[in-house]
């Protein structure tokens, strides 16, 4: 009996070892992580990070439980240009609730986006576009909203490359995503724009689940239908203004944990970077630079270009990102490929 | 060349299946999940429901990225009698904050905690206990908070068991995190005690990492310090109060999906275990009872003895219970042992 015992244990210690054998191969025949990245810095800091932080008995090694990763969403995960696709998922929904209140067809803001006068909608005042947000973002359960979002998002299409939005993603910080991932990061969204909206397709678009997507969040009110079926009804209340310090504020508030690596491209970012780089150990800092008007925009520094309403990386940030040794990543010389499908 | 290829690719074909067969073996000799259990309807509805939620081609089955199961902590985890030790903490906190601030020795509630009179400190309205939790939770940056806790954590020790109060948690509910875990369960804590507090010791204690800790919330404020160097302070602002209805607001805030499965105690969990009812397919809702005063306490329903001001498992709890279909544990019949340490 222990003879029989002794050969099977044997059998299954050599089949644990050709086990590893098989798995360690295919490292061997390793391809490069990020095909549509240049050789350049940008591509070498991430690198550098990765190896550093989870290569054991580096002095940078990070245990798999603390590696965490912020990513900014629109203009450093995807397109933010000519406008945030939730401002324009607002303007789009107001037919509809026009259209189930109609006193509200004669009243402003409501008036001018039904004109479909754009220099007129582009022109409203912040106080308007908060009475938008909130018809439109708030007064129905959780359920309908994301119900609502998702049939807009299967129809909606840019205005430029006439796909929809979720096809807008940059390659290049897809292979980020799924780098990091690959090595042991939890990786997560951090958008100033609505939690709620971006959970709606941040795990088909990016693998990244609701529950690793921190927004701007909104109250929500718990309550019975008539049947005493509880649901949660969004509230006008915010929660969290995830833009500039509600950033690491939001990062705690969810997460807990200040993260390892952080990507941003705008002055709201600003705060996430720094957080981040007030970590011991390796940190990467990363923000994305559009300068490149042909395959994508170019708007802020080293453009010639003033920053714009959306997404303003501006001079100021630039010099931020030198003096603090951020790494700043040029889509115009970083990246091989913009999207996807091209 | 294409032969070699292919003797190749089946050799790896063969060691795929080999090692299916060995990861399959132990399975077999698989033990009892849950050895600390009595065989009984609470037992048996938490392994059926693992089986119908994660075996391939149920019904029921939920894919892994769906499975959530929260947790309240206090009463549900960990004994939340004579006091919470939140409480403890506050309490014990305040000859520190005295200390610091000396003209609060002359006024209340500082005054009466600093008697040591205990009556008088239990008799203390709830609005003196709101001044307490404000000066000891808040006021310091999120990193020193964490330190404190942490110290204090190492040296309280609960009044009964004289013991560590991260010691005094259930060691059947350990085995319950365990294998929703090893089943491909994310496991929350969903607690009305405070995140930043709780998050400090879930991870050692219940392997559950910051992230997974949802409780009550206070804001935080980003700030620099005399270097430049960010940090956060805590503020007295309560951002997400997680009892009762804002079980379910916080878990749609911090989560963004419904529960698969909810453990509780209390009125407070009424609402999260209700919130979990109302989904789709297979749900789990379970209510520790705590009717073993020898063990740990008795108080409550079935038990003679009246609700305490902690953990109130009241009469209509228990009659919600019995209507819904939710599980009742007793912790006299269903719990061979208590503590890890008996």
């Amino acid at each position: 009996m222990t003879q029989r015992k002794h050969s099977v244990s044997a059998f299954f210690r050599s089949l644990a070892l050709l086990a590893l054998l098989a798995v360690g191969a295919p490292a061997q025949a390793q391809t490069d992580p990020l095909p549509s990245w240049s050789d350049g810095a940008a591509k070498k800091a991430i690198v550098e990070f990765v190896q550093a932080t989870t290569t054991q008995g580096s002095p940078k090694f990070v245990p798999t439980a603390e590696r965490i990763a912020t990513f900014d969403q629109d203009g450093t995960l995807w397109v933010e240009h000519p406008m945030y696709s939730q401002v324009m998922y607002c303007l789009e929904r107001v037919p509809a609730v026009v259209k189930a209140k109609p006193e509200l067809a004669n009243v402003e803001p409501f008036k001018t986006v039904m004109s479909g006068n754009r220099e007129a909608i582009a022109k409203l005042p912040m106080q308007d576009l908060e009475k938008l947000l909130a018809a439109t973002l708030s007064g129905m359960s959780v359920d309908t909203f994301k119900a609502e979002v998702g049939k807009w998002l299967d129809t909606a299409r840019d205005p430029r490359w006439k796909r929809p939005y979720t096809e807008l993603t940059y390659l290049p910080m897809q292979e980020v995503l799924k780098y990091l991932r690959d090595n042991g990061y939890k990786t997560y969204i951090v958008t100033g724009g609505g939690q709620d909206f971006v959970r709606v397709y941040a795990e088909k678009t990016y693998g990244i689940p609701p529950e690793q997507v921190v927004g701007s969040a909104g109250g929500t009110k718990y309550g019975y239908d008539k049947s005493g079926k509880p649901f949660l009804t969004k509230e006008p209340k915010l929660l969290l203004n995830d833009n500039n310090a509600g950033k690491p504020e939001g990062i705690h508030l969810m997460i807990g944990r200040r993260p390892y690596a952080a990507f941003g491209n705008s002055p709201g970012d600003q705060q996430m970077l720094e957080y981040t780089g007030a970590g011991d150990g390796a940190r990467l800092m990363m923000l994305v630079l559009h300068d490149d008007a042909k395959r994508e925009y170019a708007y802020g520094p080293a453009t010639g270009l003033p920053a714009t309403k959306v997404g303003a990386f501006t001079q100021q940030l630039y010099d931020e990102a030198k003096k603090k040794g951020w790494t700043v990543i040029s889509m115009k010389n970083d990246w091989k490929k913009i999207f996807a499908f091209e």
